[in-house]
């Protein structure tokens, strides 16, 4: 067993597990939170939405707070909930900024020292992560996973989808980091995970960059809400994306939801629809 | 103005406000959360759902992760989330307990000193709070007014509903701590609020001794969950709360929750339908 199981909650007619395991690209213990609809089972495996939360999280709040286990479990949808970075490592600075380092491992595999050694939140999302998942949990269908996220997730989930053609049905997005290379976030976290000098890495993990090179049609959901400070400030740059979507002619879709901010409050009231969106094609 | 609003929070196409105001029952400040859907305005003012919370909760709980807000919004029902005591009153040893003093008000006017002083929920809750909102909040409508609550707000929910024929629509509650005179949570308070000596005060709060006194039926809906440690602790005791439905008469329906404990993921999981049954009178 490489999981730990270290509590079995019910919710919405399913099961929210909360897990620990060893992983060796973070070089640390990760936990997650794994929600398994009521449908599923090991002769019917669930297929599964992966969400990707945001700065300063752990795998708890989107279980707590996202509400995505009622639409889930309505569809038979499973929900994996990851942390955001590797934790305790000791490395020198690591936690003091709530937007770098712990809590904020920005979905990359860090090259610059000391950050390489277990910023490697890339190569345990996309691949340690899910076969680890996939061996153990019988009632997950590994062939059936869609990706969403909010924020510094949202950027993970965009940019991990687009990097990866096939490997996930569909992505959407709450109010994501599009393009990290041309905001304040972005820039302190690659500058900190890659250095300065190699800009090209850089862009590697920009949504905006990377969407044309797509191969292939996109329908990707986006919710921004225009009361979202972080958006006033510039950090998520959705209008980048569009403008980058229309040039290519991908399918984006942006939403800018009145009034909302970037809460928590903000990703409830639209979970189910990305649940929704996420099944149309888990379940097609 | 009587309320100041510190947050205006978009939630479910509604507004979640986050509201402060000086109480004369509670002597000090009291918070709470108020959730508007977003079919009130003033020439159509809203139905009330009031949430009580339960031991060491805010009024911030059940707006974060008691998901009432999802159902609301669709009925068009608002809700009501109060703090669980005055705060700050400065009474030797008010915090020093998790379920007595502060965040543990349990919905009664302490007779006993020094809690008499400011540990006045029961007129809060009843009296001061729907006055004050329904004097400032034009958007509702203090004629249809329900009330549901969890574990110690279970027990507000309960007794403030019996001990008050006709004002509120209807009542349900989540793992409610039925029957207080006979469980340690409730002996603890009673004692401490109401003294040891004055045990006929204690039944006055006592929703197992309070529902035969009722005039007329009733429909409560609790729902209770089987791997609730504090059910299993022998807090709660619904088993006697039926009995004494049983022999009065009176409509009570104890939904036994294969496998759900004590948390907001169980009351998460069946807050859309406690919503409903309040929507059914409410709505009427």
């Amino acid at each position: 067993m490489s999981f730990e199981t270290t509590a079995t909650i019910a919710s919405f007619g399913g099961k929210l597990l909360k897990l620990a395991h060893q992983a060796k690209s973070t070089s640390c213990q990760m936990k997650l939170n794994l929600y398994l609809p009521p449908q599923a089972s090991a002769s019917k495996p669930a297929p599964v939405l992966i969400y990707l939360a945001g700065l300063t999280c752990t795998g708890d709040n989107g279980a707590e707070k996202g509400f995505f286990q009622a639409k889930a479990a309505e569809k038979g949808i499973a929900v994996v909930y990851p942390d955001t970075s590797p934790r305790g490592l000791n490395i020198a600075g690591e936690d003091e900024s709530y937007d770098f380092g712990s809590g904020a491992g920005f979905y990359v595999d860090a090259t610059k020292e000391p950050y390489s050694k277990g910023y490697k939140m890339y190569s345990y999302i996309t691949s340690e992560l899910p076969k680890a998942l996939f061996a153990e949990f019988k009632e997950l269908d590994g062939s059936r996973v869609s990706i969403t996220g909010h924020s510094m997730g949202g950027h993970g989930a965009l940019t991990l989808y687009l990097k990866n053609p096939g490997m996930y049905k569909s992505v959407s997005a709450f109010a994501p980091i599009t393009n990290p290379v041309n905001c304040p976030w972005g820039q302190k976290a690659f500058a900190g995970y890659f250095g300065e000098e190699d800009k090209g890495k850089w862009g590697e993990h920009d949504a905006t960059e990377l969407l044309p090179k797509y191969p292939g049609q996109t329908d990707i959901l986006i919710d921004v809400g225009t009361g979202d400070n972080f958006y006033k400030q510039g950090q998520l740059l959705p209008e980048n994306f569009e403008k980058a979507a229309q040039a290519a002619g991908k399918g984006v879709k942006v939403r800018y939801q009145e009034g909302y901010d970037h809460s928590y409050f903000f990703i409830s009231s639209f979970a189910g629809e990305h649940v929704e969106h996420a099944a149309k094609y888990l379940l097609a």
